[in-house]
């Protein structure tokens, strides 16, 4: 059987190493390499694993094999390599044998190291000393250029945020620019907003206040993970913008402060909306911790002054929580972690929103115009897309090494 | 100052109890109540919850004060109650003194137990010995009747289901209830899916395959918190409707293997989804437990046989995590939990899709039709609607008794 065709998923897995044998030992398949190393399999994971169309459906490539089904004393019977280097395990109990593909098995070997189970680009933390300008790419060719995406995609997988320029200003562009990444979120505040001064706002960023750095909609349990504004228009006098790495800020309050760290990261804080028809209402730490140790330090911040509802906490305890919000709120203020920039017609920001914290100064709407576009969707788009680039990445590569 | 208006958002506050007198002691104002209670008010608290027209936008009723420009020292320096019971604190540095309605003050009392942040309804757990038929509702009138729609949406948060009988069968129906409740939520699958055998699926979902019970999208971070199916032609033979509660499904964990319940609560699994065009991957415990003490037990459950990556642990923790697993899928098919129905033509079902796990026997596609339109929202979505046709229920109330 063409081992190349027998994987699990959609994905090309180079070979990278060859099999030489494999044997059974407990419930371990063990597979001896061509450089003598060898790995170790447990016969559940391996059958949980088996591309074979008895196992899974090949048009969708989901399990159909229920392990419900299986007695508890399933095992491995035999294991073995064939002429075309594919791994093959007999099973206990009738269940058809398994074949797997030598690339996709050494990709997967988490003893080895090379399968740790995230596949997300580290969020690098940072303040101005570290980046003092918004990662900037060329967007003029952003609807066709793979390279171009790829390359601004992982900057905001890594940075959280990352800027185009020279994106056409037509309005409507930032709905075509987020299509390209995934689906957008849709909000009841709609699909793309418009951000300018408005006679009846529903919201303080329809006004000309300054807006202080905040995440947008942290009064939903899950606040949009990633938000595109697009500069269509600036001749106002002010609205400078500002971005906040929240990420170090909270590592800013651990270093700094850590009983405020211990109450922003503990202490459920009330997040609320406030309109005539919707009533959205969230409560949750402010800085959450990730708990799944390969995936960072912070899963997400919730830093919004004007989003929040009265705490519900006992009297006596509401000193040190205010403390503590006041403590990340100054710091959020502080130069030194204020990336400040100005919005250029054509220039079109991608911000993680769970991450960085977004705020303007105060601008004067009759000095002239500023329009921003904006739209939302949430972070698996962006690892989705990243994947799939990559993916088509290494079958042009293989292809071409063929 | 008319107090019924100067609110720090859109709710009515009814009078429950009268103020006498305030006074300032430390951090705290102290208010006396017509009873002879007291009540305690952090200073802090209140300024931040001020209605004042200098201290929240009172279009958006969003707070415009920013406390991180307030001294440490900030204090109430006096505290009275006016003529017409409202309290007034006023303070120092020179801030605008503060009013406050009575009937929110009461209302936001955390030390009286009317405050605890979280206004949900809470979750009940059940199994086939307590709930043996989807709660259901007449759905006739579902687009123009407040009434159903709010005990529907009761229902649902309660048990995490409710149905809706009697629903026109038109194309298309289930957006426009959808819309009754909120934001829809888009995915890969567009907005309104059609759940019917397809001739070239892109999941096992639109195959006439049997669906062990499970929940849609565990591949996501944010698994859609609401689904909607709506029942448009039910000719096939087969296809019997499975709905099990997997809060209900983690108790038994709890009560009957204790640690398998805590490999599934603690271990990250990782889930998957396998197509051509997107590569979704999230991993997290199949069981998420509940930080907040005032949330309930659960937040959510990941558990879709058909939806699973392969695991990242290290070789000898295998055994012991599949072990798990398939204990927490064999219960999800013991018949002591799984609530079965037929899907009438009309039939409109609301289910969590972070708590029930759904599913459906094999069909035959030739022996009639089946089809099912299938809508995602988010969970916020229903709090917000059920806060507003609280506050409008209440408002007319309150208009009938003036």
């Amino acid at each position: 059987m063409a081992h190349d065709i027998l994987t699990p998923d959609f994905s090309i897995w180079p070979i990278t190493r060859q099999l030489r044998s494999a044997r059974v030992e407990g419930d371990m398949v063990i597979t001896t390499w061509s450089d003598g190393a060898e790995s170790r399999f447990n016969a559940w994971w391996l059958i949980d694993s088996s591309p074979m169309p008895e196992h899974i459906n090949r048009d969708t490539r989901e399990p159909t094999l229920d392990l419900s089904t299986l007695p508890d004393d399933f095992r491995a019977e035999a294991a073995a390599v064939d002429n075309s280097g594919t791994l093959i395990v007999t099973w206990s109990d009738g269940v058809t044998p398994s074949h797997y593909h030598p690339g996709w098995l050494a990709a997967h070997d988490v003893d080895s190291g090379n399968f740790t189970g995230d596949d997300r680009p580290a969020p690098r933390h940072w303040d101005t000393s570290i980046l003092n300008a918004p990662p900037s790419f060329d967007g003029t060719a952003i609807l066709e250029d793979d390279d171009v995406l790829e390359a601004w995609l992982d900057a905001v997988a890594t940075w959280g945020l990352g800027r185009l320029r020279g994106v056409s200003t037509d309005p409507g562009t930032v709905q075509r620019v987020a299509e390209r990444i995934g689906t957008s979120r849709v909000t009841n505040f709609g699909l793309v907003f418009d951000v300018r001064s408005k006679i009846d706002p529903d919201s303080n960023a329809y006004t000309a206040l300054e807006l202080t750095p905040h995440v947008d909609l942290p009064t939903r349990e899950y606040q949009p993970g990633l938000q595109i504004l697009h500069c269509l228009e600036n001749t106002a006098a002010g609205g400078m913008a500002v971005m906040v790495d929240g990420f170090r800020l909270a590592d800013a309050v651990a270093e700094e402060d850590p009983a405020a760290f211990a109450i922003l990261s503990e202490r459920p804080f009330n997040f609320a909306n406030r309109a005539r028809t919707t009533d959205y209402r969230w409560r949750s730490p402010v800085i959450v911790r990730e708990t799944d140790p390969a995936a960072g330090r912070y899963r997400e911040v919730r830093i919004a002054g004007f989003l929040r509802g009265p705490m519900a906490a006992p009297a006596d305890e509401m000193a040190e929580a205010y403390q503590a919000l006041r403590r990340i709120f100054v710091l959020s203020r502080d130069p030194r972690f204020q990336l400040r920039y100005v919005y250029r017609p054509g220039d079109l920001v991608l911000f993680d929103n769970r991450r960085l914290l977004h705020g303007r100064a105060a601008f004067d709407p009759t000095a002239g115009g500023r329009w921003l576009q904006g739209i939302y969707l949430e972070r698996d788009e962006l690892y989705s897309r990243l994947r799939v680039l990559r993916r088509q990445s290494r079958q042009r590569a293989t292809e071409a090494a063929e």
